[in-house]
């Protein structure tokens, strides 16, 4: 029986594509590094698990296409702390931040249409570019800049009469680069001129290092006709197994296409929706402290990377990735060989062959996004995992 | 902004789209009876509830892609007792039976692909078939012979070389109908002798009447590479807010495709799947209970309608479904008018207008897809609504 043509152009996901040898070391007893997927060992709040303890409820019914109310209110205040003009009504609950990004595509594109984002872009999307049938086009991005924005002549050149929209993810996957106001500015101006949707993940607006400020898109007011803005507790409150995202956008047209998208699916988790709802409850301080957490990861992950021969690795300023460059000619052939041969007392390390991030991935066979979701002592004793295994692998 | 051809062609669910009418007569202080949708009023079992409660983790993180081994576990337990050869390793978790049906169609389909199915069918899968750009082909059915399938020769006419596979929903949504062993049988052949893929949706499985047994697809051996099961326990536990679902077959390529997009998605839902797990370690004897219970239902509405003058329904067999022929030429405009003019003693109901669930919906406007599920009480207050506003509307 024969597979759809798309579905075998489909690569797997980078970030887990090498799971299976994750498995096969951990049945031999090895310990490893999960260094490859922005799933972190911080303490999902309290409040969700009381919060779905505390249902009392008969009948599990199917909640509202359109998500909780109590939820949908709690996200638009959120918004609102945050200068973000949201109501309740501009928002539609999906299942995790990738149904948001289906749900868009869908919406805005048919077959053949095209969506223009940096490189790298987080790898998951290009699955649903294939999903939908759309096309992507990249500007690049370079790990010298710390992944900011090129100029706008060359976001520009990349446009063309089928092309939708702008997709960024901000602070950047797999980069953690933190656009100035200035580079938002520079992408609504193109946006504008050129008539495109401007499709904005904010996943990781809380997690902005060194006293930055945050320049959300959504508080730039010429663009809220065409701003769609995609979003998810999985990593603001460690809970990506809640499967819970969200669309918001000031465009009706686009909120009702999306909430017909929803109907078609029925309604997204009732119980996990509960539990969000509380998450959204949560005083801001809970935000500050979290910040501190991983500012101190990324300035341990990023010492550690520079110590080794070789490496070279950006200074991530928000989210909870890096990219590294290093003294390998394969690193998708390094990062498996990790898994399977290789180990310092029994321990090795889990990371994400950058390749899968990139359209031109000829070009980056050697960077690994590093995803500092552990605690400080994990860093640094896969970094340590790391150093040795570099050093034995030029050594075979 | 211009939204997409693909998401203005898409209608709204039959199901739901009588919604924001429903609203504003609960506004106004009306009691709604909801025989639109498939939302049950029987108890989720309480061991849902328990799972959950008894959940002890510090971290919700994102369950395997193909889902929690534990809950595969249980399915694939839950099918070897039906005489289902499924194990583990051929089911993958999906958020709802909505995502198994897009998940089968990405898989097996590229744009302008053809699934053929039964007319009417679930109005839902019509979303998907925009959704991933594919078309369909329909043999109808009818009310007078209860829904079941035509002859050979009737199907077959309408394969052609885009054909990729049959869909089946068994016991049908919204029919009620249950197939014959005779007629999966010939489905079999078909698929067999035209090299198609069967899809066949199974949610009802235990939801058989009258005594008769049931013919699932799974235990017809010659088409284990070619079948698909979609399933979900929305209906089988009553737990429909709960979003999970799965996928099962003995193709192991299109398992493993399933298992690349459901990686595209990260995961399902961790909690929900803890739940469900618990629910799938249940007796059988919860079906036995479950299905009196709704073979009552089923003997009161169909008993009631026969009672309202003009008004034919089939003898659904099974799930929880029947269409209902009405004395209107338009069953949308009555159904709007229930919600928005109509009351008896302050309560009205909710139906789902059938032209929806028909490919050639022009000669189907006056019918009515009734769900019974509320308990008999509320049946027979439905019932006699009903039969009040048919009179009221003719007297306009």
């Amino acid at each position: 029986m024969k597979l759809s043509n798309r579905i075998q152009s489909m690569p797997y996901s980078a970030i887990r594509k090498l799971t299976p040898y994750a498995q096969k070391a951990k049945e031999e007893g090895k310990k490893v590094y999960h260094l490859n997927i922005g799933a972190p060992d911080v303490e999902t709040p309290k409040e969700f698990f009381e919060a779905i303890k505390n249902i009392d409820m008969d009948v599990l019914s199917y909640a509202p296409s359109a998500g909780l109310q109590e939820l949908r209110e709690g996200m638009a205040q959120y918004y609102q702390k945050r200068n973000i003009p949201m109501e309740a009504d501009d928002i539609v609950v999906t299942v995790g931040g990738s149904e948001a990004l289906l749900f868009t595509l869908l919406a805005i594109t048919d077959v053949g249409d095209e969506i223009l984002t940096c490189e790298p872009y987080y790898t998951n999307y290009y699955s649903y570019f294939i999903e939908t049938s759309t096309t992507v086009s990249t500007f690049p991005t370079t790990v010298e800049n710390d992944f900011h924005l090129p100029s706008r002549e060359v976001i520009e050149s990349k446009i063309n009469d089928k092309t939708k929209a702008i997709l960024l993810a901000n602070p950047g996957n797999p980069t953690g680069a933190v656009y100035t106001q200035e580079e938002i500015e520079m992408i609504a101006d193109i946006a504008i001129d050129n008539d495109l949707y401007i499709i904005a993940e904010e996943l990781y607006r809380e997690f902005i290092f060194d006293g930055r400020e945050f320049s959300s898109f959504g508080t730039i007011e010429r663009i809220q006709d065409r701003l769609i803005l995609q979003d998810s507790i999985s990593k603001r409150f460690s809970g990506c197994g809640a499967r819970i995202g969200n669309l918001a956008s000031k465009n009706k047209d686009f909120i009702a296409a999306a909430l017909k998208l929803a109907t078609g699916r029925l309604a997204a988790p009732t119980v996990d929706m509960i539990g969000a709802a509380a998450l959204y409850q949560m005083d801001d301080e809970y935000f500050e402290n979290i910040k501190t957490v991983y500012q101190e990861r990324r300035d341990v992950i990023v010492e550690e990377l520079n110590k080794i021969e070789g490496v070279k690795c950006n200074m991530a300023g928000g989210a909870f990735y890096t990219i590294a460059d290093l003294p390998v000619d394969d690193a998708d052939d390094f990062c498996r060989w990790l898994l399977e041969e290789f180990d310092v007392d029994g321990e090795t390390l889990m990371m994400a062959p950058a390749s899968g991030f990139y359209e031109h991935s000829e070009n980056f066979q050697s960077q690994v996004r590093l995803a500092f979701v552990l605690n400080v002592d994990a860093i640094r004793k896969a970094m340590h995992i790391l150093d040795e295994g570099l050093k034995a692998y030029k050594a075979r």
